[in-house]
């Protein structure tokens, strides 16, 4: 199964008044960030989780018993906004290692929330079983058409937003994210997936060439901690030669605090790993190479900022 | 004196380069924030501070001696990067009150920093005498043509960013803001200036007339704590016909998580003055009026958001 761009097309107008159109902002020349982090519930997913919802709609698959979805958290907030925007109830696992703010503001939403294991794995365990009771409709955190879809309106967006440009960079867990952006891009320019050095879940499927199960750790666990890629995404970043770059949790950290003492944005660990590519040196641009980084999610404590 | 929209269009070509074009985001159907917290040293202060330097240092009035301003902090801020970046050395006068969120950031732009006084007023008496004993170039928060005149680009950038709209909501210190972006917006749309209830310069301007001094205080004096209207905003605003809204320091607390909270802003108080006479209803738009909000101030610490 593959997602194609003109998926993404249709996933634009199926989504359209129910995401916000996030802006870009040139931040230096030749280096502009899509600040997808102001998006509904504070990361991209919304995009995915309506254009799954909204599918289901459209085919009656939607109905009384709702939604599951099993999440690190943002995935999470995105579904149980998205359920409570169509009016239908929502189930949502997550880890107990899910940080407090983001469980904070799921609560705020009136989803049901279930707390199970250590990570999302566990957690996505638990969504299966209660889908297949509940006949509730699951919506995958990252591997499904509709949500990879989704989230590939991100990639359309920068096509119209930023004129020219040569690369962009983009956080990579499951790589819902990733394997929209790379289908909606196509041949327009570069697309490297960023991931942390303890959760390289593409790294590792671009070597063993399939998706393969590994150890999950570091800062950025809590958005990134899927244990291994998507086949979804694992079919787009082959088809699209995306390739990968990694990152240490110090230039993790250190470009987080970097997007709020020098940009003022106030970022997750995770929103901040394609940054970080850059602003350690671990993706070294050519002379007038022009970079597009997506700062992707907002969901943190504030008070660690500084 | 006043300012044109000439002179506004020259600063747009003179600060060129210089200043960020901050991004616009349409957060609900007709309301568009102006996100001018993610400028340079995180306030549109730069903007009036560049054009004033840039054009001293076309009139050969910018030397060794360097700069010195007054401030409660942004502007502050905005002047001592402005210096640094053109390399000249600048003297920064701040009252004891200012906040450390400020301070530490001013600290690391290499200025000469001399803390005075408990108020904005204090501070600028003692500018002024370090102006007349060192023959460095001062650069006034908000009552000079040039910086008038560099905040209005704000105005211009709206009307470029912004398709159609009715209104924007503007929050007012000494006025150097309101007053650019009226001159900036001219008959294109109504300009609004909002004021803490307990610091209301425009207000009382508008009132007597004449701008009058009075007390300051409230949640936002740091950044809107200004005895009185500058002579430049108080032509502008009444050429423009700018009308006057107050709010109260609760609605801008209120205002400021929920920039935090819904729309993933982290705000100073001052930066949420504008956004609280919308979501206090304070300003009750008319049916289908499109507003623009000013989100104009991210130097805050952090950890106050939640
Ligand atoms: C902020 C943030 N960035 C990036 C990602 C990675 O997205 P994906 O799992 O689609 O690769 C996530 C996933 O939760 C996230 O929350
Ligand atoms: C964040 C912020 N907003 C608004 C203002 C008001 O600007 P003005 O003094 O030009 O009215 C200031 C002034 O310092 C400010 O720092």
């Amino acid at each position: 199964m593959t997602v194609s761009v003109d998926d993404v097309q249709r996933a634009v107008q199926r989504i359209a008044g129910r995401v916000r159109r996030t802006p870009v902002i040139e931040v230096a020349p030749g280096v502009t960030f899509k600040l997808e982090l102001l998006q509904h519930t504070g990361s991209f997913k919304p995009r995915g989780a309506f254009n799954r919802l909204l599918t289901a709609k459209e085919n009656g698959e939607l109905g009384g018993p709702g939604i599951v979805a099993a999440s690190g958290g943002n995935h999470g907030l995105a579904a149980a906004y998205a359920a409570r925007e169509l009016g239908v109830p929502a189930r949502i696992f997550v880890p107990e290692t899910t940080p407090a703010a983001k469980l904070g503001k799921l609560q705020t939403l009136g989803a049901d929330i279930v707390q199970v294991g250590n990570e999302y794995a566990e957690a996505y365990q638990a969504a299966l079983q209660a889908q297949s009771e509940s006949g509730a409709l699951l919506v995958h955190a990252y591997d499904q058409p509709e949500v990879v879809a989704g989230q590939g309106t991100v990639g359309l967006e920068i096509l119209e937003q930023v004129g020219d440009f040569d690369t962009v960079l983009v956080a990579v867990g499951g790589g819902g994210l990733i394997g929209g952006i790379a289908t909606a891009i196509g041949d327009n320019a570069q697309v490297v997936g960023v991931e942390p050095a303890l959760a390289p879940t593409m790294n590792r499927a671009l070597h063993a060439e399939q998706p393969t199960d590994g150890p999950v750790g570091g800062v950025a666990a809590d958005s990134l901690g899927a244990r291994r890629l998507g086949d979804l995404a694992f079919h787009a970043v082959q088809a699209h030669h995306v390739r990968s770059v990694l990152v240490d949790d110090e230039s993790i950290v250190a470009a987080r605090k970097q997007l709020w003492t020098t940009y003022h944005l106030a970022t997750e660990h995770g929103g901040a790993v394609a940054w970080a590519a850059l602003a350690s040196g671990a993706y070294e641009p050519a002379d007038g190479e022009r970079v597009v980084v997506v700062v992707c999610g907002a969901n943190t404590d504030p008070g660690t900022l500084t």
